[in-house]
């Protein structure tokens, strides 16, 4: 396991370490200050964060672009962490659906949508 | 190196297959199709689905919160693809923040902000 | 009181005779068809018309800001339609707000933000 | 014509005048704060806005489900501005459509969608 690949994991360690109930100080740490402002704090990020990852990417510039998406990918670790989920619950679930799709490519296309990635 | 740890991988693999100029059939595949439809198509499906994730969260179903982000990622990927990049660039950035966070966070915090994943 | 006016009010009254109560057929009409799939789908195209909002505003043809400006406001009138609330009501806090603005302004700016008109 | 109908008007000629180049000072105006800042921020805080309001929605308050739209569509008129737009224009684009919902209903159903009222 390379230092990139358990990266998410590492932030999810750290996310859980930030809230209240495990001493964080919302004055210390951006990520308490949301979790003690709750979930609609939380969420109104994600579309914030989605709205510039959709502005970054109309101007085309790649350093902004993938900065969007790691602000977007992390405040949607934190809603995951708000409901006690996991980014490895999401990384699962697409690789369920990438087994789906490689194995079973043929019958998931009979029902073509996004819910496996093909 | 686990199958989930490098599922992001895997799938950015089988994005850059989907692409146009790879010879992917827009008929035989979603994400062929978006490829072709292009860029404003890719986005307009990261807003719908930060959209559903929102949505998700607030009904509090951790399947659909899971799956919800799974999507959203997923397209992430897409407009990531659209441009070249990769999820391990994102990994990347989001690595280089812990990094900054772990190490200087005292530093770091003095411009509290979300540059930084602390 | 001149058509254009009055065309909020009008939409709305034609909003609530496609309600699945009013007798509306979803097969002959996309806003009876959106009402019956319920709240999720109305919001959705919230979300989803923001985003091209912002996309048509990035790429700065006037033509496709003001038909994704009217797709959003015609969506935010199905939200509001499915909650028994009427565009009347968002005009009135609109109002509300700049009179506040307009009479009490140097009151309402010791709390800058954006819940008065400024 | 109603103080309430002629709102959108009157907030659209404020906005007018919260513009650098009539003279607005940032400090002093909200309004003029985002105008300087550019179009970026005036659309994140549409992106920001429109999730707001399908939490609201989600939550089903009537009062703040009515105060996020007007959040919502004043934001709107200011990307609207930025443009040198107005919503007389979107006003004007609703009662198009409205027209041909009325007038050529079969004809505009052929072609469901949502580019007319229906």
């Amino acid at each position: 396991m390379t230092y990139e690949e358990a990266i998410l994991a590492r932030i999810a360690n750290v996310l859980e370490s930030r809230k209240p109930d495990a001493g964080a100080d919302p004055k210390q740490s951006y990520v308490a200050s949301l979790f003690v402002k709750g979930q609609d704090a939380i969420l109104k990020k994600v579309g914030e964060e989605a709205t510039e990852l959709v502005m970054a990417s109309k101007d085309g510039i790649p350093d902004r672009i993938v900065s969007e998406t790691a602000d977007l990918w992390f405040h949607c670790m934190i809603a995951l962490a708000h409901h006690g989920l996991r980014p490895e619950d999401v990384l699962a679930e697409l690789a369920r659906r990438e087994g789906i799709s490689g194995h079973q490519e043929k019958a998931s296309r009979s029902t073509q949508g996004d819910s496996s990635n093909e």
